[in-house]
C-alpha cells in the first residue's frame, strides 16, 4: 500500500491509465503543463520483455494527428521513422497493379518527460469518483492503492475506467460489433527487400471482403484480411485456405508463401471489430475518457489514431481557456468533442456499410461521378468529405453537416434539372398539336428513372 | 451451499431471474410445459412485507399483452383487476376537459404453479455460461449457489444477468438516457371517491413537457410529469412548485393539494428514462434474455410490458418448434425476435422525439391529414402505425415496415401529384402564347412550396 495524495503546495497528479499511443501523447501534453504525471500499463515494460505478445500495430498518421504531436515537438521525430505511403496500389483479380495518390504514413513512439513516471504491470481494479483513489493488481497477486487529481482513462476501447461510468445513471453508452473480423498475415521480405513496392497502401478488393498490406521497418509487410466471421469459419484445413487464395488472391500465394499462409490462418481465430460511443466522457473534476475508452471506431476510415490525437489538442486547448480548472475543462470537453467524436464513429460504420452495399447502386455511382465533376468546377464550394477529414481539422461533426448540405443542395439540383427537362419537353410537345396522353407518358418515364435511381 | 444440478430423468430446471411481470409470466409457460421453475428475486416477498418500498406500476395492456394472458390461462383474471380505460382525456391550460377513445388497461398479478417456487431475498453475483451455476447473495451476507439448465433473465433494465453478456466479445450493446425525466405525485380520493373520472388516461399536454394520470383501485391517481432533467432542476422551493403548477397545470392544484404537492415534488429527485437494446439475446443453450433486460424501452408508446409479454409466446412457440431443444430454441429465439424488439424500442424513441420536435412542423401535421383521409378511403390498404402496433400482433418490425412504405408510397403520391399539377398548368400556360419565362417561375414556385413542406 502506498498513497500519493497530493498535498498543499505540492503538484497536481494527473494518472494516465493506459500507456497506448493516446495514453503516451497525453503524458506528454500534462508533463508539459508541469503536472506529476503517473502512467499506469496493464503490461510489462516491452522495452525489458523477451517476448512481446500482441498483435503488431501500424497506422495512418493524418493531419490531425500530426498536428498533435507538432504541440509536443514529436512531429519531425516521429514522421521520420515512419513510411511515407503515397498512394494506394489496387490489386485486381488477374494480378494486375494500379496506383492511385493518397496521403502519408508513419509509427509512433512514445516520449517522456522528466516529470512522467511510467508504472507497467499496473492493471486497474477499481476506482472512485469521489476520491480518486485507485486499486491496482500486480502480477505478484498484491495490490496497490494511488490517488490523483485527475484520471484521464486512455485505456482503449474496453476501458477499466470506463466500467465506473456504466454503473451511473444517464451515461449513454453503444458498443456495436460489425459481422467483419479481421486477421493478420504476414508476407516475408524477398531478397533481403520488401516482397512488393514499400510506399504504397496495397489494396485487394473483393466486394465482400478485402484485403490491404501495410510495410514495416523490417522489411515485411502486415497483410490484413477482411471478411465475414461467417466466411472464415467456412475455412477449416490448410488446403481450402489455398483454394480460397486461389480464387481470390492467387498473387499473394507465393508472396506469402503457400507453407506459411496454411500454418498462420489457423494460428489466432479472426479477430472482432467494435464501434463504441458513449457520452458524457467525465465525471466531476475527477476522471475524463479519451481515445479509444471514449470513443473506438471500425477502422475503414484511418482516423482511429488520429482522433484519439486530435482529443488530446481539443483537452489542451480547453486547458488553457479555462485556466487548468478541472471542474471547468472537464464538462466543456464533454460538450465540445461528444458530437465530433460520434461524427467519426458514424462516419467510419457509414464507410464500412457503403463498402459492403452501395458499391453497386447505380444512384450511388452516378452520384460520386457528380461529386467529382462540382469539386473540380467549383474546388473552394463542393469539397469531398474525404479531403475535410483527412487533410484538415474541421471539426468532424461540422465537416459531415457540410458534407450533408452539399448532398442536398446536389440531389436538389438534380431534382430540379429533371423538373426542368420535363419543362422542356413538354414545351416541345405542346408547340406541336398539345397531346396530354403524351405528356403523361413521357412524366411516367422520368418519374420513373428518377424513382429507379433514388432505390439503391 | 446448496446445489439443485439435475440428475438423469430428473426434470429439467429452469432458473427465471426477477419476479416482475415477465418473470411471472414466463414462469407460468414454464411451469405450463411441466419444468421445475424457480424464480429468483432480489426483494423481500411484498406478500409478507410491511412496508413496500419503490414505486407503483401503472401499465396499459393491449392486445399482445392480453394474448399472452390468454396462453396460460390468466386473461379473464387480471382484465376482471383492471380498471377499463376507453378514452384520453385532454386537459387544457384552460381547464376545459375533452374524452378521446382510445383502448383498455389492466393491472397484473403473478400467479404460480404447483412445480414453481419463488426464492425472494436473492440478489444474483455471478453465473456460469458454461455450467449454469450461480451465486445468490442473501440479506445476512451468506451466499447461495444453485445450478440450472436454462436461466432465463427477467430482471429488468438494469439486469445483472445481462453483465455476463457484456463480458463477452460480439456482444451488440447500446443504452440510452433520453434528456426527459419523470416524477410521480399522487392524486388522493375526494369524499371517498376518484376525483377525476376514472375510465380515462388523463393527460396534460404541455409542448416540450406533460403530465398524465392513471386511475388505482384505491381511487387515488397516479399523476406522472414528464419534463426535462433542467427544468426539474430550476424548481427548488415549495413556492415555486405552486408557481410552476399554477402556470402549466392549474386544474390539478386543488386535485393533489398545494400542501402534497410542495412536498412531494422534493420527496424524490425525477427518475431517469433509459432505452436499451442489444443483441443476441441467448448464450449458447444456457441462458436467455427477456422483457426490459433484452429491450427497455421508453414510455412512449404504451408497449413496454407487452413487448415483454409477447416475449414469452413468441419463445413458447419457438419451444413447441424445435421440440423443448434449448440448443436449438435460443439462437432461433435471438434471430426472430432481435428485430421486433429494435423496432418496438425505436418506436418508442421515435415517438418520443417526435412529441418534442414535429409537432409543430407543417409538413408533419399536412401529412397527419392526408394519413387519416386515406385510411378512411382504403382501411385495409393504409392502416395506421399505431394501429397495428397496439390491436394487432402485427410483428413490431413488419409494422414499421409497412409504415415506411405506406409513407414512401404517399410521400411518392404527393409528388407525382405535384408533378402533376405542373403539367397541367404548363399546358393551360403554352394554350396562350407560350412563355418560357412564366413556366420557369410557376416551376420555381411549387418547387420552393415542396420544399419548405419537407423540411421540418
Amino acid at each position: 500500500m502506498e498513497d500519493s495524495a497530493p498535498r498543499p503546495g505540492e503538484k497536481k497528479v494527473v494518472a494516465v491509465v493506459g500507456g497506448g499511443l493516446v495514453g503516451a501523447l497525453n503524458a506528454c501534453f500534462f508533463a508539459k503543463r508541469g503536472f506529476q504525471v503517473e502512467v499506469y500499463e496493464t503490461r510489462e515494460d516491452i522495452r525489458c520483455a523477451n517476448v512481446v505478445r500482441g498483435r503488431s500495430i501500424n497506422l495512418a498518421l493524418s493531419h490531425r494527428g500530426r498536428q498533435a504531436l507538432k504541440h509536443v515537438g514529436m512531429e519531425e521525430k516521429i514522421v521520420s521513422k515512419g513510411i511515407p505511403m503515397n498512394a494506394r496500389m489496387i490489386h485486381a483479380l488477374s494480378g494486375k497493379q494500379s496506383p492511385i495518390p493518397y496521403g502519408k504514413k508513419g509509427q509512433v513512439k512514445a516520449e517522456t518527460y522528466p516529470n512522467t513516471k511510467l508504472n507497467f504491470d499496473h492493471k486497474l481494479q477499481d476506482w472512485s469518483a469521489e476520491t480518486g483513489l485507485m486499486t491496482f493488481a500486480r502480477p505478484d497477486g498484491s495490490k496497490t492503492q494511488v490517488r490523483a487529481d485527475l484520471i484521464v482513462g486512455c485505456d482503449g476501447a474496453f476501458s477499466a475506467v470506463r466500467k465506473q461510468f456504466l454503473r451511473r445513471s444517464r451515461f449513454n453508452y453503444s458498443q456495436t460489433y460489425i459481422p467483419h473480423g479481421y486477421m493478420e498475415l504476414t508476407m516475408p521480405p524477398k531478397h533481403g527487400e520488401f516482397a512488393m513496392k514499400p510506399n504504397y497502401l496495397h489494396i485487394w478488393p473483393r466486394n465482400t471482403f478485402m484485403m490491404i498490406a501495410l510495410p514495416n521497418l523490417d522489411k515485411t509487410f502486415t497483410c490484413t484480411l477482411f471478411m465475414p466471421f461467417e466466411e472464415f469459419e467456412k475455412i477449416t484445413t490448410g488446403d481450402e485456405v489455398i483454394e480460397f487464395f486461389q480464387k481470390y488472391f492467387p498473387d499473394a500465394i507465393p508472396l506469402i508463401g503457400a507453407d506459411a499462409l496454411k500454418r498462420d490462418y489457423f494460428r489466432l481465430p479472426a479477430q472482432a471489430m467494435v464501434s463504441v460511443k458513449c457520452s458524457p466522457y467525465h465525471i466531476g473534476d475527477k476522471c475524463v475518457l479519451m481515445g479509444d475508452a471514449a470513443h473506438a471506431v471500425v477502422p475503414f476510415y484511418g482516423q482511429g489514431m488520429n482522433a484519439g490525437f486530435e482529443d488530446c489538442i481539443v483537452f489542451d486547448e480547453i486547458m488553457n481557456r479555462f485556466n487548468e480548472d478541472f471542474g471547468a475543462v472537464l464538462p466543456e470537453y464533454t460538450r465540445v468533442r461528444v458530437p465530433d467524436d460520434h461524427a467519426i464513429a458514424d462516419l467510419a460504420m457509414y464507410n464500412y456499410v457503403e463498402m459492403r452495399a452501395h458499391v453497386n447502386s447505380k444512384w450511388f455511382i452516378f452520384r460520386k461521378h457528380v461529386d467529382n465533376l462540382l469539386h473540380l468546377l467549383m474546388p473552394k464550394t463542393i469539397i469531398p468529405l474525404y479531403t475535410m477529414v483527412t487533410f484538415t481539422r474541421t471539426r468532424y461533426h461540422v465537416a459531415v453537416e457540410r458534407w450533408h448540405w452539399q448532398d442536398k443542395v446536389i440531389n436538389r439540383g438534380l431534382l430540379a434539372g429533371a423538373v426542368g427537362a420535363v419543362f422542356g419537353g413538354s414545351y416541345l410537345l405542346v408547340k406541336n398539336p398539345p397531346n396530354i396522353n403524351k405528356l403523361a407518358v413521357a412524366a411516367e418515364k422520368i418519374w420513373n428513372k428518377l424513382a429507379a435511381l433514388n432505390t439503391p
